[in-house]
């Protein structure tokens, strides 16, 4: 797995684009972004848990019934969920104004929303605004960094990647990008992802591959605990790469699934460490318990614990609250089997061992808290189940930023 | 049910007091409290639910099995948790102390601590301290008060109460003290609750009035989502007040239990109201719910979202993100029948009806959310279901409290 420049245009097939049309009158950075394939694609996507879902999120849905799509729209500023109607209507009308640009089918057409809920879209700004969307496209870098941007609300950094791999002998590219700070817990709340692949893929292999990277990755990154209305993690295969297509669980399967699940770790890392207001990241790696399924369960109660949070932002090696979020995880286990340790790249402590403290020094583990990665290590001695995830700090910043979002 | 003065001394019977030990090298104020009866009480108690579990919470359950106390002994500064088998042995140590003052068994003196968790508790300090500590109960509001202050940690308001009620002709009194303001959550973490009372009542039905409280009021706090190793709510009913014992669910087990109800609703709130850092009360009325427990999801949700608390503190009318909450509840329901209001004592704005945003004065909002107690008020459309649950708002000083605590 080689990285590559280019982001979602890195894959043969794509152009994306992204312009200002003014969703929010306030705002001076793009707003609305398109990523298009010159050919049908066959398409997978993931959306939100959440029972209130965006008028977006319903209608992306519709739309990749068919496992099909040709285009994405994508507006921030408006988050277009809890507008009734209305809402839905404005949906329609993105889907149809970006499939005219190209004479394609609107259900073809994948909508993607993020920003306030509960304000009704102003359609007439992407309406006035879609021939220079559609004039925007370029198939290079340059299209990617443009759509990127105007995804993105209160992210802080970006949050892209392309890479390749080789699927027989033909290279196939995978481009990446996500967008994602606040709101952020398992099932990806506000979090857009829109993944690009020249692979040719069957599209119950995509899927497949999807849920997976899915499960290992976004789903086990939390900033605060709120799962949002409008999370869509979408990926369209164009074929172009000219591979012998994927239709079984071959080896070309397991080097494509393999690759898309590192792209998703890396992104949704890169999105605990953008975390609203976060200066760390967390990585709880749970090992030692029963199955998977209990260790992902243990290691987000701890990445979720607001305390431990607090303690991390301190650099307080408070290893009694990660015992504690354990204990109250809803995982049966014997805390006198529990081992805990903290480490960076400065070094790591063992502060906890059979579920009682370690005569440690507070000054080494200082140091290793004033590292900007945090990893969190807990022995469960409870069998052979395992998972890694990720969080960040809770900050004065948190607060700020989310204490007045509207306005 | 009518105000009098003693807290946990108000009922007949018991005595209270609290010294300053030591247990903590840097703290000045009062951290070891007992309260004591003179006869032997009938008790019951509900503990945490988490799995690690303090040792003093681990002896207590085992000293409540046959529902008799005499005394209960409490330090603040340590939580004995975490601590092995030596937190085990300090803790049995603690109701020996205690026990020998007034020569009785051991296993009729509860144990209680609060603090800083993995860290062995200075049992000395303790055992130095006893013969001061016997010599500070009194029977009137000045040992209520050194107890409460020496049960508190980062609680930054005095959290007690005494009423009385008529059983037939008999006064009956019930008095309370409480801690708590961190690691508030269902199930009342790191909560320590003392409830006295002279009414004579049988073990069993003492047991289902302090369960049925409990439920309704401190499992329906939350500040911060994590819930803590030491939780104890505990009665003690001296059978002083020579009201005809309640031995069957009559009018005056009614009465009784309606009084305890209160008395732990006005406490819960006052934990909300003093959680770390908050600068408002926030109250979640969710009806027109399936069922209770549903209305109870559906309210522990939207005041357990840290999105939502911000909004709170920034005193913005965000009602997107009270429908958002809702939504990942894990409640079924439609949200296009979802009404939201937000009150407070300047007066009510209705901001969502049928699970769309409502055109509303934001100025008005504004005076509304300026308020110290907000009301939520949430309406499902799904049935008769209704619960109300307490939170608080999520600032700065949260952050700051929690950042370096141990220190």
């Amino acid at each position: 797995m080689k990285e590559v420049s280019g982001g979602v245009c890195a894959p043969k097939g794509f152009r994306a684009g992204g312009i200002l049309c003014g969703i929010k009158a306030s705002s001076k950075k793009r707003d609305l972004a398109l990523i298009y394939s010159e050919k049908l694609c066959t398409a997978a996507a993931v959306f939100t848990t959440n029972q209130v879902k965006a008028a977006s999120v319903l209608l992306s849905q519709k739309h990749l019934a068919n496992n099909r799509l040709r285009a994405v729209i994508v507006n921030s500023g408006n988050a277009n969920a809890c507008t009734g109607e209305a809402g839905l209507a404005a949906a329609k009308k993105m889907a149809e104004l970006a499939a005219d640009l190209f004479a394609i089918n609107p259900s073809d057409v994948a909508v993607a929303s993020t920003g306030v809920i509960g304000v009704q879209l102003p359609i007439s700004a992407i309406e006035n605004s879609i021939e220079a969307l559609g004039n925007s496209l370029s198939n290079d870098e340059s299209g990617h960094m443009a759509a990127l941007e105007a995804i993105m609300t209160t992210d802080v950094r970006k949050k892209d990647t392309s890479i390749e791999i080789m699927l027989g002998e033909k290279p196939v590219r995978i481009g990446a990008m996500v967008k994602g700070s606040g709101m952020i817990h398992p099932n990806m709340a506000t979090m857009l992802g829109f993944i690009t692949t020249d692979a040719a893929i069957s599209a119950g292999l995509l899927d497949k591959a999807l849920r997976r990277a899915a499960a290992v990755s976004f789903n086990r990154v939390t900033v605060d605990g709120d799962t949002s209305t409008n999370d869509m993690l979408l990926v369209m295969a164009s074929g172009e790469a000219g591979n012998t297509e994927v239709t079984s669980e071959n080896e070309d399967y397991r080097a494509f699934s393999s690759a898309l699940e590192a792209v998703c770790i890396r992104l949704a890392k890169a999105m605990a460490r953008d975390g609203e207001g976060a200066t760390k990241l967390l990585a709880i790696n749970v090992c030692g318990a029963l199955d998977e399924a209990a260790a992902e369960s243990l290691a987000m109660s701890v990445a979720s614990s607001s305390l431990v949070k607090a303690a991390m932002f301190g650099q307080d090696a408070n290893w009694g609250r990660i015992l504690c979020a354990l204990g109250y995880s809803g995982v049966m286990f014997d805390p006198a089997n529990v081992d805990i340790s903290i480490a960076s790249e400065k070094g790591e402590v063992k502060v906890c061992a059979n579920g009682a403290g370690l005569a440690f020094s507070e000054e080494d583990a200082k140091k290793i808290l004033a590292e900007e990665e945090i990893e969190i290590k807990v022995y469960m001695g409870n069998g052979s189940g395992h998972a890694m995830v990720w969080g960040c700090d809770l900050t004065y910043d948190y607060v700020k930023i989310n204490g007045d979002y509207r306005s």
